[in-house]
């Protein structure tokens, strides 16, 4: 409920062409909507053609499906995340339009072919292992209606690897840099470029690598100053959040 | 040397306007400006009207203003961050013009009056004890060009003081969240809106705050997905990558 | 023996009904309880209808199953915690009238129906992932003889769901909130209620979640002073505390 | 503005006795205390005679004055909390009637003589260290209306100095215990009651106690499942949670 | 080679019975043996009679079977740890006389019956979970020719069953204290005696108890100061150490 | 109370000579004494010559000198640990014949010369930083009536220094291991003795020592069974078990 | 593109052999090359002869064995570490030459047989559970050229085994250490020698040794000055790193 | 005592020219150095003219002096590390020829001028405020006779500084990287040569540097396998241990 369709029902009230009571429990029985605007809900929408997220890790083949049944018939496009191949199998048994992104482990189902695609965000990985947790952020950025390039295992123990792509990183809106073990790519991408990096350290690493620590702790002490950390191996959330800022 | 730089150059060489020595030089001893930007130097700028950072901690008051000095003659712009009441008040001295941010513990040295202020950027903490790093952001970000709005002491055990001030919130373009103790205001904060959210953990607390690794986990842990997470105490790098993501 | 037995033993043998020696005997071979009250063995009490626990994790379905006649014998109502899908099945083949709990992964044998109730808590999640928690309290909770509320999935990010339950919360004596992650609903809910609140951090997450200790410290850092911290995953231990606080 | 107060501003609304635009007002601007009562600001009240507090640390004398002085104005009992000697002074020079709490590092300013009392809250210590953040708990528990019993030094490597106070542990409502160490207090405390005990580590010892984390991780780990953990040196949090369940 | 040794050797040079380069050999190739003594030498001897330990995990069966019987041909009893059930098995199979140990997942193989017993320690556990790590420390000491009293599942939550065996912890001349979760039991039996307590953490517990750290820090900042600490899950090490120290 | 004690109370009960409230009372009110004997307090004890301790650290000058006066009044000798010069000052004031330890931090207050000495404990220490620790095992183990050798400076990296002290080693009876850093002198000296070895890790080091945290790790992990750790720089507490166990 | 290569283009340049547009290509296109050298390609080379590593771990079968085959074409020796069994016998399947190393868990792909050998490294260990590590170090300094000597199983509890070696020890160019639980053989081997030692922790331990932590803070911690670290359980690491020493 | 001069021993004793007795005693007396050599002993030298290190920190003024005249008595060059300017003025004091290194906190005491200096070491720095550590590793290998060369200031995030200096780096045969925060530049410089890298993390840095474990852990990382890694701002340990390997 907007402040405008509180005045309006208010005024409705006074002209006596809304009851107390109706008026009452309105007020009453959406607290929240009343306080002004519909963005609170954005990320829940029931609204036709806006996506929606589904978390597969710790749920069943079944439940994904059953959820995602409910999105559609609202509706939504849906990402799935976090989804095994057993998980994308039901997936794709359930909706034929699905597609599946087996690096990334995530399933998209949409109405329509991927359409728009506005912005410029540009995923890039220190190493080979660290590009499932980069598809995930690639994967749900694109879903979210960006156009992601990638830049993959120029790590900075060959600098040069990463330097002879400069003007990849130079070009892009948003840089995403996906990196386990020391992290430290995140701070050379970050001297590259005054565009915003979100960083996202991996678990791939063994010993003090302390399943990801080590390179959550070198992207956190980064001396770039442009550079925002997300959780270890959260490739949906720096999805999400360069998305957000692209979309500026 | 941008690339047309570099065309001019070896233009000049071709036509004999040039000695090769001379180019030699040029390419040989700046190698990477060669490669097709200023971008990559853009943190450490000399150009004029640029802006210069100097980090006072661990300077004393006479390397800070024999620093600052060198970058006023070079035309910079410049903010001293970290800079206790000693070293600002030495900053005052040598420059009558330096504008001082006590609780920020910053000082800015400009020529001209804060001209711009395209930006809106939301500087918002949980308590009182987190508002010097917040105004380091602030200052930080305002000298940087940005327009900054603030909400201060908004901590989520009383949720409805932040709840009265959501539309500040909604019409920010970027917001800083600085907290300390449980660092839960970054997720809140993160629900209610759909643009980018900047969390800065504050080393405010005692006991289990650890010196802030309890907010700092809770942030990268936010169940928001649209929270990025800088260093404890981080205010200027808040400022900066608040800044960068502005800007866009 | 309580202290009146006490007496009444002492002035049986001053009266020779009962011999020095069998006196002798029976302080000395009970010396804990001849100190005056029976409250210091509640908790293994053997008396009939009061209510006993087993641990089912470490042990296996045979000694459950043994340990549980044993407690029947002695009239005792039986709760069993962390009993997996095996073990549950091997308690109803062994106790017809047992009831399972699969999300809570508990079992209970009683005489009679679920009798009283005057109790009134109320138990919370953040997230869907959290309710095996949960139930574990709510479960136990019901089993020492509370009436039990539950609130599932109104983690921070969405603070509206949390908020249009607020009447709920209100009307609960005692608050058990089960969140993982950032574990920030127990700040939020504590500044909702003057009532205890019972904070329960789960090992759901991933990454910096450090299998519950970022939800943990969170919760011990809350800003809201009424809020007391049981061990990750310990659902068993919220239901026992919050029923003590309830009956009081 | 509570559920009828709602209902009466609308029927005066729709009988015109109040503008609709006085009514969008009042609705608008008091968004959280349109949702039903008033409780959400109990703990920062202005109603006369309700208790404040102020943490005194990191907040300078002349600011702990002028808070309390505005307290005072609206008629409120204050409570000061980690007070140093000189803030203690600071207090005692404003308010000649102020109570000096030492030990607890308090200072509590009141209209009346210390009424009430209904409670029964025992606060338990390990060792004579741990007594500041003791009587932190039992002032703040005393200044909440509760009547406080005190046992100190009555650690576990001497368990019978305990045990000959057993009947002063069964006779309390509610047990704080305030332990740094190995904190294994908290379980045999709990083992001796059948009451809540709420557990408060505090950071007395040396080496491997880690600043109080020993004794936090003992009292989490509680063989006893009626105890709640609260922050180490959290003496004021035990008070308030003691107080609202003795409250009950 | 003791000293006597040595100095018969050079007389026996000196007399000329023995050739330089023969005794050159003997003091060359055994360097650490000429220096005086043989308790170097002790825990590795292949003198007839004296006991030796191979620890199982991280052996095939195979491996502890060879290495056994090497150690038997040299007239050594064995006592082997962590041997899981297929291990016992291989050793049965090989060494009819074997003793299986399946708590303590040992196995001892002797030549006589087990003689001598002239120690006297005692094991105490706080739960029932604690068991297999004191059997192990349990089988240790017996098997270095200990005698070993047992007193288990008396934890500090109900202390009462610990005081009730007061007498048998004042008996013993050295008592392993195996426990988990909180491990406070090492604290109070520290108290009730005057003999050395040796404390063996356990990984037994969940959450905050992060593997025996819990445990671990409880025990080291004991307030008992007669308590000495050995790894977590260190059986084997509890039951050496206790027999060092019995035998003085 | 004594077994014996109480049967011929109850016999007094049954003979008449004893009334039954008196005999309930002496029962009642002493309730841990009648479990049978006084070694419960031997810690604390107030009989004649009974040594006492005093842990200096956290108290004043003056609360040191008025606990060693009462404990002086009452026959006993007094050790103070941890009690810096200012504080020693204020026992040589007040006690003429205090005997003062400066790099041990300790003062001793004893009616006559110091008797005894049947024990034989070791004392070694890595290097010459962990002295004070070191002393501070060695006053209190002199305290408590052992006779102490020292053998300081023999760190593992000049290995020969340890090994020409052999003899050393081999004649003591127990072994207190004091080092910082890594911590592995214990694991060596455990390697060449089969006595007992107390291990103290020190606070001594920087960078990832960790105030001991890694001494202590190193001890706890040592592949020599026959050491018990005791907590970072606990000299006291090494000196206490050390005795404890050389006089059995 | 050397410094003598610029120049050379450039004066083509000046004499028109190469046009502008030309030499701006190629100074364009080869950014980093044009710096100066080929070393920078140096680990990742394409020439003939040289050797290649492949780490096996998180590739399957098929992957490496196709990697292999590339480097092969090109004429590189090939080493592939982390290889399981499965993994091996793909190896070996793929290549008939190729050596297999089980304990070290690595293969060997080679032209010609192992020819050179220059080198002259030790690498040591503290028991045999470390072994695994050690031959992954030696495998790959053999990869290298090196020629490796091995002595193992002298960790420092058992002194005398390793000081019998000394020899061999002060024989050494350089030394690894490869050792788990304290880590103390390092400081050991350091103290003996003043040629560099590597030190490499292993995840060998239990308990306190957090997988592999007790010893990694051990070695960097040691007391002797020679000792650098790598990461737990690098065995490649080392290898690599004693390698680039030796070749000097 | 070498191999040779026991067999010579021996003889003599065969001989009849060296009694039984005293052989024994030469042998016995001498435990370690009968095993062969003198270079256990060499970093103790009291050989004329070699080296000798005081670690300043611990010591006063007064006790670095004496130990420093004494080593100049036996004819000993003298580096004092860890020297604060008052233990400095000391030096300068009782040695004029001193030649005091303010950043570095060292000194050194010297008979000749600086003579030789075959070696070749380059230290590099991330930022400034690693200098002082920087400065101790380069003072420390000078004075064991090396050459060193500086690159101060060249951190990843500004990657051109460091590679306009790449042919400093290729030039050098041992190369130690200081770095605090997240300790990126060990991995990009061990990318840029194949000769080993000794990496210092240092303490600089705040929160979430946690006093260089940020740094260590990046280090311990890196994905370059040349890195051998020191303690947290160990220069003194990195300047030796680069001055082994440089001497080989």
């Amino acid at each position: 409920m907007t402040a405008n369709m509180l005045k309006q029902l208010l005024e409705q009230v006074a002209e006596g062409r809304v009851s107390v009571d109706s008026a009452f429990r309105r007020i009453r029985s959406l607290p929240f909507e009343s306080l002004g605007d519909a963005s609170v809900d954005h990320h829940r929408s029931i609204r036709q053609g806006v996506p929606e997220v589904i978390l597969g890790e710790g749920k069943t083949p079944g439940q994904i499906v059953r959820i995602a049944r409910a999105m559609r018939k609202a509706g939504a496009d849906v990402l799935v995340t976090r989804a095994d191949e057993e998980k994308r199998k039901a997936i794709r048994k359930a909706f034929r339009r699905a597609v599946l992104y087996e690096e990334a482990r995530c399933a998209v189902i949409r109405s329509a072919a991927e359409a728009n695609g506005k912005g410029n965000i540009l995923v890039v990985t220190a190493g080979t292992s660290d590009i499932p947790v980069a598809e995930e952020a690639a994967v749900t950025a694109e879903f979210l209606g960006n156009r992601v390039g990638k830049l993959y295992d120029v790590g900075v123990a060959g600098i040069h690897r990463l330097l002879m792509q400069k003007e990849m990183i130079l070009r892009a809106r948003v840089i995403v840099v996906v990196a386990g073990m020391e992290g430290a790519l995140a701070s050379v991408v970050g001297g590259l470029t005054d565009k915003p990096v979100i960083a996202v350290p991996t678990s791939v690493g063994y010993g003090a690598s302390f399943g990801g620590v080590a390179a959550l702790l070198g992207m956190l002490n980064s001396c770039a100053p442009t550079v925002g950390v997300v959780n270890i191996d959260n490739g949906f959330g720096a999805g999400v959040l360069s998305s957000v800022i692209n979309r500026l």
